[in-house]
């Protein structure tokens, strides 16, 4: 067979992460390495209850193809009681259904970036939007960040100094890998920046609501009269990732856009998942459930931070999260985190290296720390593995 | 604002098809627009029972993540039952999960074509396809069709003449929007063909089990010991389109691209429809249901074809499908079907125009009717509206 693939499939990788997590499986390792939701929590006998009453009594709606732009009862209930929660105002308009934002990073790279387009996103980056962009064939540049992410001066100068950039995106709410957040002032700014320079802004948000201390921040689309943010959404974190159901919140003029290359791209989501989130949330107070995850999700990540500080060696650094899912952890510049990673899975502990996170490639001695999937005494007997490990290099 | 949008986004167009269902929404249209299942048929009750079992008992592996090649024991279910209906033999190594076929046909242009590509296809051919693939911006070269679908001999001739041939599109079964299907002969011929011209095949396949006279003729696929051969299946015709359920079929090398391509689009297809429909397929017996489906589509068909018969002009030319959802219609030279639509949907009756079935354009005077939605007395009433419309120009 000698089948000629497309020019983009070369620039297609297997996600670290993915490939990893089979290798994590095991019933046996502690695995940090996911950012999967505690399944002990999502609430099995209440979703039972109302999917059986939702393929009775609407059976042939919920079994049926349905509109593009998703159920409209539910686009309704995200434009008013989740978007508020970002301070945003919209109605069902702003909103289409996707499978889980992983969909709309897809879209938004098919959306705006040719080949050679410059997509400037935060140093370190999300893995899976870094893999979903690559398709198509952009150069990244990477924007340095501090202790409240992506510096904003730096975001400035790169905007002035380079050509053809489409889009920036961030993560602003405790960042996948990094665990930090993005202040007021530099969100404020970002929105400014976008309509000085006329680049959209893709403002991923799938932890914005799992917060551990203070109050949420508003999210960057709040200060942007103009249109140029485009917000991503997941039922993934707060209800349950098994439905993949995300949102795309944008201007009508922009939704028509990703309306029209979800047609091409799969029809629509799901609407047997739309219907059970739509009566979920009518029949519940997602708040509420929010908040069960969120005290749940604090106790291990003071567990995490407390064992790295009793097991680690003194001279490695780590984020301290407020919310969402993830730690960073930097070791020594002549440490590599694949190199470990080996040693640690010998030792039934996993993580993800930090490598992959850079899409220009480079910073081997970061590794990212998941700790809302294994219960606490895991938790600090998987760290105080890591750092007997990690002791032998300091 | 003053966004710019990617090349690609340009090719885009809104599938004719799903912008006409929204006339067709009003309850008093008779529509042969779309290609729906009968809801009255889905086993609303059984999926009921089912749901309520699998979120009780399997719900933590339901609503988690998975694996992006899909829910194991429903690949295997996929490998053994059902594509060895279509006379395939293979494992779950040859089955990637996908959210309908839709999403395949997308992965595939995304997968094998550069701008500038070819892919021949079937004249007319699904405009589902056609949108899917123009994101890629190929060059489609139409081959001619006759009552036995695609001219063999056009296609070899366009093989030997055509640059960058990159991709065959076919429905051999029961075409979408013909109504078609493909002798024996010219599937073993194509196979053939294709190792040939080393150039991949999609065979795309949502209608092969909608047999209403005859036995299912083998697909390409079984022809080709090669693996140039990439099938699509579905669960929305034989079972519910609400689950986004459906699958590529191809050699463990080519899965593995599709593999990648699916992680970076969307992770993978939803865990909850995953697991209903496999312990559906595990508690039922799907050729059953399948019959079932037969003999109403069947009856609808019966009825769709005597009145044809009876009330529009003997002049008027239309397919007598032996299966599947469609048939198809062509008018005289000078007719637009795209005019006489207007005119039917103020009659309350709606169908779709046939011009977007052909990507290069032209061929206004034909159209497609579909009879699996609407029961027997609407589709009598229906096309005889319509028959009544077209007296006037005949």
């Amino acid at each position: 067979m000698n089948i000629q693939f497309s020019d983009r499939t070369g620039a297609i990788k297997a996600s670290e992460i993915r490939e990893l997590l089979k290798l994590t499986e095991r019933p046996e390792v502690i695995s940090f390495a996911g950012g999967l939701p505690a399944p002990e929590l999502f609430p099995k006998e209440e979703i039972a209850r109302i999917s059986k009453k939702v393929f009775q009594e609407e059976g042939d709606i919920a079994l049926q193809y349905s509109s593009t732009d998703g159920y409209t009862p539910l686009r309704k209930k995200i434009a008013g009681d989740i978007m508020s929660q970002a301070n945003v105002n919209v109605t069902e308009d702003n909103i289409m259904m996707i499978n889980g934002s992983q969909q709309g990073l897809e879209f938004s790279a098919k959306l705006f970036v040719n080949e050679g387009d410059v997509i400037l996103c935060e140093s370190p980056s999300y893995l899976g939007a870094i893999n979903a962009f690559m398709v198509y064939r952009p150069n990244f540049v990477e924007i340095p960040t501090d202790d409240d992410g992506m510096i904003i001066e730096e975001l400035e100068k790169a905007l002035k100094t380079t050509d053809k950039v489409k889009m920036i995106y961030t993560i602003p709410d405790f960042q996948n890998p990094s665990g930090k957040t993005m202040p007021v002032s530099r969100r404020k700014r970002i929105a400014e920046l976008a309509k000085e320079y006329n680049v959209p802004v893709i403002e991923d948000s799938p932890y914005g609501d799992l917060i551990f201390e203070g109050k949420r921040l508003p999210s960057i689309m709040s200060f942007d009269k103009d249109g140029y943010v485009i917000y991503l959404g997941t039922f993934s974190k707060i209800f349950c990732p098994g439905f993949r159901l995300g949102w795309v919140c944008a201007k009508p003029e922009i939704i028509r856009k990703y309306i029209l290359i979800k047609q091409g791209a799969d029809l629509q989501s799901s609407t047997v998942s739309q219907l059970i989130t739509y009566r979920f949330l009518e029949e519940n107070d997602i708040q509420k459930h929010i908040e069960k995850i969120v005290s749940v999700y604090r106790k291990r990540r003071d567990v995490m931070l407390k064992s790295i500080e009793t097991y680690f060696p003194k001279e490695v650094k780590y984020t301290r999260p407020k919310g969402g899912l993830f730690a960073w952890v930097e070791l020594k510049e002549n440490l590599n985190a694949r190199d470990i990673f080996k040693e640690a899975i010998e030792q039934n502990v996993a993580f993800v290296p930090g490598g992959s996170f850079f899409p220009n490639g480079g910073h081997e001695n970061y590794f990212r720390l998941n700790y809302s999937t294994m219960p606490e005494d895991k938790i600090e007997e998987g760290i105080k593995r890591l750092g007997n490990l990690l002791k032998k290099y300091y």
